[in-house]
């Protein structure tokens, strides 16, 4: 039997990494968790065991310590091109690099009303996400926020759908509408404001997502994602998901009692998922 | 042989519950998960498969719609209070209900400088928590606060601890010190200030943890009980758990480099565990 | 303000441990989860960071690889009196000590339809559990298992309950039972064949669940604690926790079709919760 | 600004369904954790809010209930494709539909040596799993198995691998190989033994690991490709993911013991991830 390698890639995946900035008395965290994956001139650790093109898995997190320590981690973005740099440019037998940097969000703790200068809070499950894929010849880095959690209390309905014989679902004009939005975004040109972007992005989800009068999830993505890219010139497309986290309205009528969307049943499973990428036309 | 039933309780857990309060567009958000677990006259149904005094689970968790809807949740302990007095109450066969409640914390989302009337932001995995113990003549309140997630880069040291020959640990004047605070209290006399309290305690923690030159978690337990019991009279006693979230300092040497403090790796087993209960004396 | 300290531990939590012993060609393979938790003259360093009566947690880390190297490891109990033992004999500030083990199942692969010397494929979420409270002159142990998942599709009903305003339940006399069994016990005398005793335990709850018809999760609880008492004479009391983890039948009627006890919806949240404990009269 | 939107799809997620098949007194049953996914002429729901061509994710969720009531579920390819064709066919603006399940394993309990009836105990955290793709003219099924559990403790070494001065890892002919297999893989043409393709894939899988002498993760991983394409003539290509779940051999030198390969330590992060696709020549 003869046997074709089609496709094949390694890495090191779930690097954390602290990494402490002190500027006087006032000190920057920074806390990452970082996936390395290698494509290349592998076939023959796969066909025979033979090694000797392979780096070691280990050997990309040292890496990952080291070049953190000699030079100053300002935004994910640029540190993930920094490694994926070194492994090209290193490893004549890579032909290509992709880097996933994901960013815990610390706050200072507010103590008499001033940020403190070296203690820190987390500030919920959201995090900003890069990822950074690069080529002999080629680089993209795409921006991304993940977990972030919001819920409207109104403003929000789901009517006019297809109805067929499977339909239980009743039409609303008002119903809660929570999600946990995901978002990455590509840019036009070379860019190195990527924070200033990211928060750009983040304000332009909470306020469209506050203010938006939905009709149904896709709607209100589809607003967000206008927003973002009305917001922000630089960046040349976005692709959003977000989950339908249902809350249901508990049914209160075998108690006598009326629920006027006060009472919900929030779950997890099932969720609707929408998805969607948009560009500049 | 004979068989001694010793101990039993039953109980719901993990009902959840959205309550949505409307106070003209000012919409307020409550966001709870509960347990409740009941202790009384039970043995029939363990022995005999005889439920004539089991309250369903199911019935449980209908009620708790059903209270959350008839009044308005200002503060879980109150929510849990009730709770617990109605199962005692309409059921004679009930001893003693313990009820658990913990919130999730949202925040309203700004727009425009100003907190929006009816979307909101998850924010942290911080919680606020309570445990109502109700016996038929007796009632215990204990409310908590969990998940405060925290980190300190300098102000904290490690030192003059014993030392054997499994001892590896070096003496540090200068550490990270990472933890998520969990904290419980119970109250002098009769309490509906809760929601203040809580707010003062969550202060108290934050403010201490952050200014306290620690010479070890033990240490910076022990002042943060202290500024709880000292800022809120009304509390009795506290107890509080800090996980040691280890960050290692990363060895550079063998890279010719240096690490003064600068890059860690963060790591979540193992970890030290600390805990406490301090009462005014 | 004079502030008490009325309890303290402290220790180190997840402590993972894997260990192959040889013997010649045949490995055996033991993965262990460790928690170590010491009680004793700690005040000082609370009260003013004084450490020289601490233990580091990195000092017990250290020490269960140093113990668990030195001689086998064939019983978690066992290892734990071991652990104990050290901690007390070694540090006179210490009163107690309370090991908490966990290990992981894993079972030959069968190759050829023999059971392979040295490759091993884990066997579930099931695990044996041991917890050891050693103090300067008393000693006990509670072996146990958790996460033993098991579900019947007959054999089991639930009626005669209780009824409120607030009962919806249904009575009935076929549903689907499934749970995930956590029991643990302790001792009349000194042991040491408490592997043995645990596959009896284990083979007492799977077969008493299978064969009992139940009339409630409590009903069937009880005969499990019973068959555990009635086959292994050496237990002294077996604690039992079963959580229902409900099956809901889903409503067809809305398409036409009846669903007599076959199409299941499963909920993790809200589930019932049993708990009780056993002992010989 | 003009806005394109690229690509979108919608569509339900985690629905959990439980079937109970009878044949007399002996129970089958059916475990399964479904995701769906439409593609079609969606975009007036994004880009106006005019849901008229929308399927709500509810109907789809109703849909999948109202399925495994009317014929059995004998292999999960089977009950996705009858999901994607029922999609396809009652919805012109669908194009595309994908399906995936993924499936639980339950055992039959052994009582005195039998294979119970009705009761089952859950079997690990492997899981068998289909992907159904499903467009107006084409049909692609891949199966697969995830989360299959494995250790070595012999018959593994890493060594003659690229040394740069990011070094720290030493070569080794011994040391413990730990993993999760995940793999899928479609067929060369029309099938229905699906299930006794996956058996063997996985005896497959269990086998090769079991025996391989591994130079390497990659080196294995080829050597169970070949092994599944060889054993299973109507298997096309398989796409396999391995993550290399490092046992660190702890250091007692400190203590003044050797460690011979017996006393190690798990990690769960970082880990090495290596993947390949392979497929006849």
């Amino acid at each position: 039997m003869s046997i074709v390698l089609t496709e094949n890639h390694y890495g090191k995946s779930r690097v954390r990494l602290v990494k402490v900035e002190r500027h006087g008395d006032r000190h920057h965290l920074t806390d990452l968790n970082i996936d390395i994956q290698l494509r290349g001139d592998f076939a023959a650790s796969y066909e025979q065991g033979d090694n000797r093109l392979v780096l070691p898995t280990d050997t990309m997190k040292n890496t990952v310590y080291t070049l953190a320590r000699r030079e100053p981690i300002e935004q994910i973005e640029e540190f993930g091109l920094r490694l994926a740099d070194h492994f090209i440019s290193r490893n004549a037998q890579v032909s290509a690099a992709r880097i996933w940097i994901s960013q815990a969000g610390w706050e200072r703790i507010a103590v008499g009303g001033r940020a403190h200068d070296h203690a820190f809070i987390q500030g919920g499950a959201e995090r900003r996400t890069a990822v950074v894929d690069r080529g002999r010849s080629s680089v993209k880095v795409r921006s991304g926020i993940s977990d972030l959690i919001v819920l409207k209390t109104t403003g929000s309905g789901f009517s006019g759908f297809v109805r067929d014989e499977y339909t239980t679902l009743r039409e609303t004009q008002e119903r809660i509408f929570g999600t946990a939005v995901k978002a990455d975004w590509s840019y036009r040109g070379d860019e190195n404001s990527y924070g200033t972007y990211w928060s750009a992005v983040r304000s332009a989800i909470l306020e469209t997502f506050a203010g938006h009068e939905s009709l149904g999830v896709q709607h209100t993505l589809y607003a967000i994602g206008e927003a973002v890219l009305d917001r922000v010139e630089a960046i040349e497309d976005v692709h959003i998901a977000m989950p339908n986290r249902h809350c249901l309205l508990v049914d209160l009528a075998p108690f006598g009692m009326e629920n006027p969307n006060e009472v919900f049943l929030p779950i997890d499973e099932p969720h609707g998922l929408i998805e969607a990428t948009m560009r500049r036309g």
